[in-house]
């Protein structure tokens, strides 16, 4: 049995509750986008007020003599505490997010994928993590098994349709990566540009190598050294990387642990490991970047020595040297900025008041601002 | 001259406003986490209340004579403006976001790319419309160039790089579309989703072709045949994707003006015209359908048919086939609800009723609240 009146009462009752709900969400809405707005223009303010003493502390220490050197060091820290919190704080989420970048916009138009909340910024950075682990895992995993079953079951020559699904696979992979390292970058973390192009690199030799043949000639064996060159190399790639997220992984814990890094620093490829695991990955790194120049060598010798000169052949072989220089440039790049940095913190800064101010501007859960008391 | 006090006084001061600043921020962040977290209990009560009368409504209606019809239907349409509020109002954006969908995670990630302002929401929608447009003229300049140039230049017989590249931006089109869909529907446009899944077939069919040889064979005329059909029809879809693009633009804009659409509806090749402009895009959808058809199952024939049975061309007939059978599908269920919802509004709700719903939950900015008095 139904009461037509109420149902009637109550589906009113609903209605009105919604109207309210609805009321409350908008004036929810708009208040907070004032309050922003006003924050917004006080850190605007802030942020050029930062500019113009730092250009003129900048002025005075060229000129020998016009300021002591102990102040303009001890303002320059001054300046560097109020950057951290302009860059990295909590009103960092307000103001005009960092550039989207052209890959971005080219991909997902102009939508925002900045999180304000760090909770969600840092749950951004621990997914990539998972997906490198996983990643590599795969990249351990797949050229190795197209090896295997080369010489076991293949007979010495690879089919064309499980290589060009490997190459589809790494077209997606590093798509995916440029996208989520653009969009860490956005979230505030620092990682090096090289690491980004170099994925960009990356997929554009996959994309190249999907139009390239693979079968064709019957001289199989001689045409598929540059696939079984590349394939090898990819098999050492993953050990690296498996070594390389495991190692920096726990470095970046201990880093945050030490507050010398932002909850958001990712270092991909790079060379910071735990000290002692360090001398490990750098012969490794630099051994597989050898590797890559000599591959790209390879591909561009059998262009121009072979019998049938592809363009594919020459572009890779182009591709891989240069993608081979850059990761050795960046990585002794990255090691000099490190050694540099170590001699720059014994020399000035207490590793103290670097601490103190990371753990002011990155508290691990938002709200927890009593640790900022320490 | 530089006066060293007051400098200091200065950097102190600016470390000051910097501290206080980031106070600011946080506080402001806390505090509108947990305003929209008692909302979100609001609306998620709401939600479930809104449930439970709507299945008590629906047992009585099915018993006869449990309710009176037209009780039945005024609470009906009462609970409709409860959904509406609750799907398309400022409510909506503070509710648990619709799930991202695979697609979206696979590419990008966990991040949120809801927007919770509408402002920018139409922003996302008014530039994946330009983006259309933009591409549907890349559609008929792309493969109508390649066509000429291959009777004029070309000698009858397509070289590999042209037609790669072309494939190249078909793929990338096409993931960005996807994306971009995606990105939409989280953000609560009502595309449907069939549009969504045939933009992933046409990702596919463009990596496929990509390992498609092109060249080899001396026939080439023979050889070519699919690729040239191809052209073709991607010719005829830029006409058709240019005249949808601007009838659909100018439709939805008179919807909005007459309330009857919500700003993020998008309506990709779906056959919403303007009435008169429906009598000319019907026919047109319907032939290119037709003719995806006619160019799936002609290469099908060739591969059974022809002397080399490549899996690529296989797989490519059978795609365009599905693709052909689910436009039209789609199309047909789109013309048969356009009528049903006509055949609707005349029988049972006014069409004011409709309007005051709908520009109670998408007022066209943020805070023009005042428009709900009407």
């Amino acid at each position: 049995m139904v009461d037509p009146n109420a149902i009637m009462e109550e589906a009113a009752r609903l209605a009105e509750a919604a109207r309210e709900l609805d009321d409350a969400a908008a004036a929810l809405i708009s208040r907070t986008w004032n309050e922003e707005q006003s924050l917004r223009q006080r850190a605007l303010a802030l942020e050029s007020d930062l500019r113009r003493l730092q250009s003129s502390l900048d002025s005075a220490a060229k000129k020998k003599g016009a300021i002591d050197s102990k102040i303009a060091e001890k303002v320059d820290e001054e300046l560097y505490r109020v950057r951290c919190v302009i860059n990295d704080g909590d009103v960092a989420s307000l103001l005009p997010s960092k550039a989207h970048g052209r890959f971005l916009k080219m991909f997902l138009g102009p939508v925002n994928v900045r999180a304000t909340r760090k909770e969600v910024q840092l749950k951004v950075k621990e997914e990539y993590n998972s997906y490198r682990d996983r990643t590599a895992f795969l990249f351990l995993i797949f050229p190795s098994t197209l090896l295997l079953l080369r010489s076991w079951v293949w007979d010495g020559c690879l089919p064309a349709l499980p290589v060009q699904l490997y190459q589809v696979w790494l077209l997606y992979l590093y798509t995916t990566l440029a996208l989520r390292e653009n969009i860490l970058s956005v979230n505030g973390s620092d990682i090096r540009p090289w690491w980004i192009y170099h994925h960009y690199c990356a997929m554009l030799m996959a994309l190249i190598s999907l139009t390239w043949e693979i079968r064709r000639q019957p001289d199989c064996a001689y045409k598929q050294r540059g696939v079984q060159l590349f394939l090898v190399w990819a098999m050492m790639q993953g050990v690296a990387m498996l070594l390389q997220n495991r190692y920096q992984r726990q470095r970046l814990y201990t880093r945050i642990a030490l507050g010398k890094a932002k909850r958001m620093d990712v270092v991909w490829g790079e060379t910071a490991g735990v000290e002692g695991q360090l001398l490990l990955l750098c012969p490794i790194l630099f051994i597989l970047q050898g590797f890559e120049a000599f591959i790209g060598l390879l591909l561009l010798r059998t262009a121009f020595v072979g019998v049938t000169c592809e363009w594919q052949v020459i572009v890779c072989g182009i591709l891989l040297v240069l993608m081979a220089i850059g990761n050795f440039a960046n990585t002794m790049q990255t090691l000099i900025a490190k050694s540099r940095f170590k001699a720059k913190m014994k020399r000035t800064r207490s590793k103290q008041d670097i601490d103190q101010c990371i753990s002011s501007v990155d508290p691990s859960l938002m709200g927890s601002k009593s640790s900022k008391a320490s």
